[in-house]
């Protein structure tokens, strides 16, 4: 009987620039390696509330090093990334389209997290905007409508609410955010660390 | 005539063992690289009254992953930590020391950054204790008493106090610290970007 491959879990917020850095490398990583990625869109700032944490850019003197380094970073990693003129932004819309996705289909969950994800981060495509959201999903190929009826659906509204729970009960205070293992790495530049253990075990 | 080898800055706190990490690796790469490395201890815990900052062990979530993050980064590394059981501490006293010897000699002010910052993070020396840290400073081959003269001095209780300031005004918010032709890098997670700017140029 073949091994289950087993998972990486990948905590992502569709406002984070590491998040995205992180999102375009971490399939092909977990593959290389027969690994398979679970991942999950959370609310950053729901986190914060509970944590007491805020984000880099809150505080005047690091938001202006972290601006640069969330594009420096990006061309570190060779991936494709402008600061959107609007950021952050608030995705909770986006992240419930996720959730459902993901209730009917996993893989349609991811295509639907990259789509977005590229789309704010390469375009500038602002997710808060509810009818930049629906074109967006359009694209995709949603039916028309469907995205803001789920979007304002409760159940979808319970559920990333529950994934921002489970998150915060899991140790995540900041994304992106991977367990492998059992064992947490939280950042985009925890990259090396992670195909580390993944080649050659804990350390 | 010679070009003027480019000095790399790097700011550090003794109580950082991000920076601790750093310290180990620093020099060897500048060498490479034909560059010198501009030591410049200050206190991170004076720059976060300035910016509303605050380290991450404060946040207990936090804390955890910290915590495990600053010996897996470390062995990552393949630098010895093992993490000192109080901690973090006020270090104001070992860097009152660190410009006494700067004002005389760099190297002799960068060796004793080294013995400290070993002392604390591989033996457990607390460097907030002041008998501790004389006989610190004995072992490093000080003057009895000389030590407790320094840091008791207002001339060097001044001195770091305007490095302080000083680093605040550069931009820097956390340590390690590092400006490479002009361009800022925060963490020890930073090495690789450095790196790669140490050899290929701006990116």
């Amino acid at each position: 009987m073949a091994a289950v491959p087993r998972s990486i879990e990948f905590w992502f917020d569709f406002s984070s620039p590491y998040a995205y850095i992180a999102s375009e490398w971490i399939e092909a990583l977990a593959a290389r390696h027969g690994r398979t990625v679970n991942w999950r869109a959370i609310l950053l700032g729901a986190s914060f509330r509970v944590t007491g944490l805020a984000t880099p850019v809150s505080f005047p003197l690091k938001r202006d090093y972290t601006m640069l380094d969330f594009e420096r970073s990006a061309r570190h990693a060779g991936v494709p990334l402008t600061m959107p003129e609007v950021f952050p932004i608030a995705t909770q819309n986006a992240a419930r389209i996720f959730w459902w996705l993901s209730s009917q289909d996993e893989a349609r969950a991811r295509q639907w997290a990259r789509h977005a994800l590229r789309a704010y981060f390469t375009r500038g495509v602002d997710l808060s905007d509810n009818r930049a959201l629906d074109t967006l999903a359009d694209e995709f190929g949603l039916a028309p409508g469907q995205a803001e009826a789920v979007w304002s659906d409760t159940e979808w509204k319970n559920r990333l609410r529950a994934e921002n729970d489970a998150a915060v009960a899991a140790g995540v205070f900041g994304v992106p955010f991977f367990v492998v293992d059992g064992e947490p790495f939280w950042g985009n530049d925890r990259r090396a660390q992670i195909e580390r253990w993944l080649e050659r075990g804990p350390f």
